[in-house]
């Protein structure tokens, strides 16, 4: 396709969806909510058409060649199904964020000033050749009032084509734009060029996926992101620590999964918790076969406690290794060990295990994190978890919103004033 | 200056600042009051010294022929001495939004989650040559935790570095890290350029002043932005407005001053009221010489009752003209007016003057501005007035802030989670 004629379709695409999100966004919940249940009936209802467009995408992806790991992302399984029908009916019962009002106060000219929120306008959301994440982004999209252009990997265009019509249906049927949501009109890659620059029409990217994407984006993005690069996370071992804790939460986070963004990373010891605490976790990592790669008093401890250690080098402390491996230094004080997450961390998630009043106190305020934890698994770092319903991401900006990202991400507060014919003097 | 030497410049000041950030951010209430009343006294003690610099600034702002208005602008005046002075002590009064938690509430987990309230980290702040903004915007950094680094127009170097001077020293009186806030350590604009790519040491920037500079940096920075580019305001006049109220109001919202962002730049009437409404401000507007450009139906009712008028051209409905100039346009209806403003707008703040309550509910949701006002001035859309104690500027941006940005919007929320070994699984 030509840039020319790329530029035309995006013009298009926008424009459908700038003017889609101006009645979404005062659509009444009672629609939105049926619009997510119609959905959620739809892909129930068609899951031998959604299989179907999707064996063809797993039959390209199988000819090309891609990993088995990737075919597993791709593939579309009845349990998926399922899945994706009952985060509809979830985000369906969650409470509506659009349209509350809060302080409104009388000022001393006489206005009263408040604020409402509103959704963001036009999602761009851009995102790996996962299915599910295409009904996923719907649903929360809907919810919040906002329209938006899903950009799935080109692997599984037949799939997110097949699911791109259940959603336009479904709004539809409850008598909301078919085009709030759009599955964008081609799997060139150019496209994602076209919807980072298109200031006009979109008002937040949220990419989703490869770090090489996301760095990308970041450099040539117009549009503000919310977005994670990186889910570099610590855990803390504090000199006060409860030892056993400290133990059983640093197995947690290491070890209940090694691919997600919220795995620990890196284990920093206080000097004086260290003899006790580290041959305990290394017999731990040791059994489950965790590479463990140390600074030089951490080696020490380790290999005289007759653990196989290697020595860290120092990119290993800006690693994000989402495998068994973990980094393990030893410090001499909490001002260290926070110093030190916030030189080598990636802003994402970061714990302490503590006794201490006033070390937890100076970790939850310095750490320069989206999630700060206490005496718990850095694993925990999650919208569901926290009770947000759903999640569409979890950021590591600092700016908007920080951490996992439920519907009140996708929303901000405008200012409303309330005269009665005031003028300015 | 070699590109090198501006890097490496870059680097050093960037470091400064994100290791004053970390020392700021958890610095106590007291200390930054303690720094901006110190700062006060010192703007008061040393006003001979800030009026040396300054007129040196004036005379070669002289001698390169810069016209009056700017020089009005760069020109330190006694009043203006203690308007700074006057509004660091301002800002030491207003409460301390960092470090507070909210909504701490218990999972199913068994942790508990709840967020606090942060500084950014540091800011990037790029304004024209206007000393005041350097204090302004140092007071509101320290008040919010944020350090900053602060680029004002080469114009006032020599103000702006004695200023610099000042805050410098009260910061270090005050037991605070005195490269908190900087000035920009040269006057190369080529720094500006590096500022908005050093997104390893700047969390926002914050530009002030020409659209010019803003457009600009919307295309090239690296680093996301708190700014505003345009500000086409609008006054709505609803069918079942008050008329009286009305004409008071849209001569405010246009004449109390030109200038400003959040003076209305195009007036809409709803048909049923044009009859009554044009011909009594339009009265008004000829009086005060300011030049009407309309619609046909407009034109044909001032013309009608006598007034000169214009016929507008398309770009009228996209222009701000900060001047004594105002388009006009009758609509048939609230929803057209509500297309319209949210087609030509700027998302700044728009007001609508109705005694119908399903109109205000209406205009209040859909339109999609920073301030959205009912029965007053845009005019009154700024952060003093709106009860925020201060304000860097006003946000058309829809993430994060929207409308004045006071402290809270220096500011974001991180997730803090209170665990007792929990672990995920």
């Amino acid at each position: 396709m030509t840039e020319l004629a790329m530029n035309a379709l995006m013009e298009q695409t926008g424009k459908a969806a700038r003017e889609a999100s101006r009645i979404l966004c005062a659509a009444p919940t009672a629609s939105k909510n049926k619009a997510l249940k119609i959905l959620a009936g739809l892909i129930r209802e068609k899951e031998a058409s959604i299989a179907l467009a999707n064996s063809m995408d797993v039959s390209a992806a199988r000819s090309a060649g891609l990993a088995p790991a990737f075919i597993d992302r791709l593939a579309v399984t009845p349990k998926i199904i399922e899945t994706m029908a009952l985060g509809c009916e979830q985000i369906a019962e969650l409470p509506d964020p659009v349209g509350s009002i809060e302080d409104v106060r009388p000022q001393a000219s006489g206005i009263m000033v408040g604020r409402m929120r509103v959704p963001l306008g036009v999602l761009g959301i851009i995102y790996e050749a996962r299915p599910n994440v295409t009904i996923d982004a719907a649903a929360l999209a809907i919810k919040s009032g906002n329209a938006a252009i899903l950009r799935g990997g080109s692997e599984a265009i037949r799939t997110t084509a097949a699911l791109g019509l259940l959603v336009a249906r479904s709004l539809k049927e409850a008598g909301l734009p078919e085009r709030a949501i759009q599955v964008a009109p081609t799997a060139d890659r150019a496209f994602v060029g076209e919807l980072i620059r298109a200031r006009k029409y979109v008002d937040v990217i949220i990419p989703r996926g490869g770090k090489g994407l996301i760095a990308r984006l970041e450099q040539e993005s117009q549009i503000p992101m919310i977005h994670h690069l990186d889910g570099i996370c610590h855990t803390y071992v504090d000199a006060s620590a409860d030892i056993g804790m400290a133990v059983s939460v640093a197995d947690n986070a290491k070890t209940q999964r090694y691919a997600p963004c919220n795995a620990t990373e890196t284990l920093l010891v206080h000097i004086s918790a260290a003899a006790e605490f580290l041959p305990r976790i290394g017999a731990i990592y040791a059994e489950k076969g965790v590479e463990m790669r140390c600074d030089g008093r951490a080696l020490a401890l380790l290999s005289g406690a007759g653990f196989k250690a290697l020595r860290a080098q120092p990119e290993d402390w800006d690693t994000e290794y989402n495998a068994p491996i973990i980094s393990i230094a030893v410090v001499d004080s909490l001002s260290e060990a926070i110093e030190f997450i916030n030189t080598h961390g990636s802003h994402h998630t970061d714990a302490i295990i503590t006794r201490d009043l006033q070390a937890q106190s100076r970790f939850l305020r310095e750490v320069d994190s989206g999630s700060v934890m206490v005496n718990c698994s850095t694993r925990l770092a999650d919208g569901f978890v926290y009770g947000l319903g759903a999640e569409i991401g979890i950021s590591t900006g600092k700016l908007h919103a920080r951490g996992p990202v439920g519907l009140e991400g996708l929303t901000s507060l405008k200012y409303i004033v309330l005269g009665h014919g005031e003028g300015r003097h």
